[in-house]
């Protein structure tokens, strides 16, 4: 089976670090990409990851704060020197538009491809891309400005046909396809041969959260119920909770209890503020509340 | 003496690589720090050098394209973050402010400084900066946008008093600044002490040029002669020539020759195109015409 992967290109917050860009992450799906947030510097990150995108098609932009969305130009641009043909696809606020496209028209005003701009009504959990392997749904969440994270749901794959059985029974190879999605098989002689007998169950499919930013929000929590991994931001210690509340972000404690009570499998914690140089600090923290929490790392790739 | 000083943020072209962020540099004199375009990731490679820009009050962009102009925003923005109160002054062409207004009201619309814009006619050799220790020159380059690169001038220094004189003469506190600027003596008695036996000259004043982007074009060389360092694009080497045409670039071999002909004391080379993975070759190409060229690279402070 191929595995879905994240990689974390940035796990800062506002001000970047020694160690963490802004926010920018990419998900590899079923040899798909996509990228959750565009901070200043993704381009680079992936340079010094060595990252092709060529499989990248869309973008999902959380909210427009710089730090999640600084990078677009300088990514944009860089795929129109590498020539890029395939449409690229934007989803974020409908406010992106009108800030990228003067910018796009200035600079990249010979682009070699598309961008085309989806907008996301972040105030609902709705359904916003679609393919025949992936579902990505909104996240309202609770910030400063219209925010929303990403539920990213892997679709349920064919079963596994066993070799064995297509011989046994003689099938055809006109029937597999059927077969392989639960149909029954019958044979000349009219005898129903049980899908059970044919084939095996498929691997569960894999399911991942993005929720940066947001205050401690306890209306997510039947969204992401389960996911094999939920990336919650832990922007502050319970020692500056005030200013969480203030700013609507997240303490690491609050996104270990958010883990906690959605059941998630594993939690990543991420866009820490400068101000924590030792951020064992942090992990400690969530890992108080859920133990089974890992310590987000620029430049770092995870198993879903 | 204070010296001058060149922090190199970023010398790569277009595209980032590895080892080089787009262009950016710090120049330091005399305890003022101005910055020299601002590529994407300028910020956070001032944060890997620890560079605190308090005494940053001028930023100076040679042209539109966005390897040298996409790191203002993120730069910005921390500033807002920091409380910074000083204005900010930037110099560029007018359609920067176009670009950059409606986005600082977008996403920064609470800053706690001013930003204030100062238009740079680039095909004008002009003074478009003075302070009481330095003057700037805008450069007219040659390239596929208007483009001008910067001449910094130090100012004479006062001359440095011999202490002794002082008070071999009894020299009255008030008369040593005059005497500082050239002034005689003249005693109580109407002796004329010769400034000459007072003081000693102060240092040559340093000046530095920034020329990048640009094709090989002569009509620089009168501007920069005998600078002290010079900074000059070398996007391509010898091999890539009609490339370096088209795209209105110098090759390093190129830059060499503008240094050897305007007679300059060093020669800095960057803007490197990301295909040279081994930069020594461009290094040795421009070596071959000037000797004394010195290989740019990030996260480095050069003399000057």
């Amino acid at each position: 089976m191929q595995k879905a992967s994240l990689t974390i290109l940035g796990c800062g917050s506002a001000m970047p670090t020694r160690k963490n860009f802004p926010s920018s992450q990419l998900l590899e799906i079923r040899d798909k990409q996509f990228l959750i947030d565009c901070g200043e510097g993704t381009q680079i990150r992936m340079c010094q990851m060595g990252v092709k995108a060529n499989r990248l098609g869309h973008i999902f932009i959380s909210h427009l704060h710089g730090d999640h969305c600084f990078g677009l130009m300088g990514l944009i641009s860089t795929f129109g020197m590498l020539n890029r043909t395939a449409e690229l696809h934007i989803h974020a606020q409908a406010d992106l538009e009108k800030i990228l496209k003067p910018q796009l028209q200035y600079f990249c005003n010979d682009l070699s491809f598309n961008v085309i701009f989806h907008t996301i009504n972040t105030r609902k959990h709705e359904l916003i891309y679609e393919d025949r392997s992936v579902q990505v749904f909104s996240i309202p969440l609770k910030h400063r400005v219209p925010c929303c994270g990403f539920l990213f749901e892997e679709k349920q794959r064919d079963r596994h046909i066993i070799r064995e059985m297509i011989d046994f029974y003689g099938i055809p190879t006109f029937r597999i396809p059927r077969i392989k999605q639960g149909e029954d098989f019958i044979t000349d002689e009219g005898e129903v041969i049980p899908n059970g007998i044919l084939t095996t169950p498929s691997e569960t499919p894999k399911r991942f959260a993005y929720c940066s930013d947001t205050a401690y929000y306890e209306k997510i929590i039947p969204i992401i119920e389960g996911v094999d991994c939920l990336y919650h931001e832990a922007t502050f210690m319970e020692d500056e909770k005030i200013r969480s509340k203030q700013t609507e972000h997240s303490t690491a404690r609050q996104a270990g209890e958010i883990a906690l009570k959605a059941g998630v499998k594993k939690l990543i914690i991420g866009h820490y503020s400068a101000r924590y140089t030792n951020q064992t600090d942090l992990l400690n923290e969530a890992k108080a509340v859920f133990e089974n929490t890992v310590l987000g790392e620029d430049l770092t790739t995870y198993e879903i």
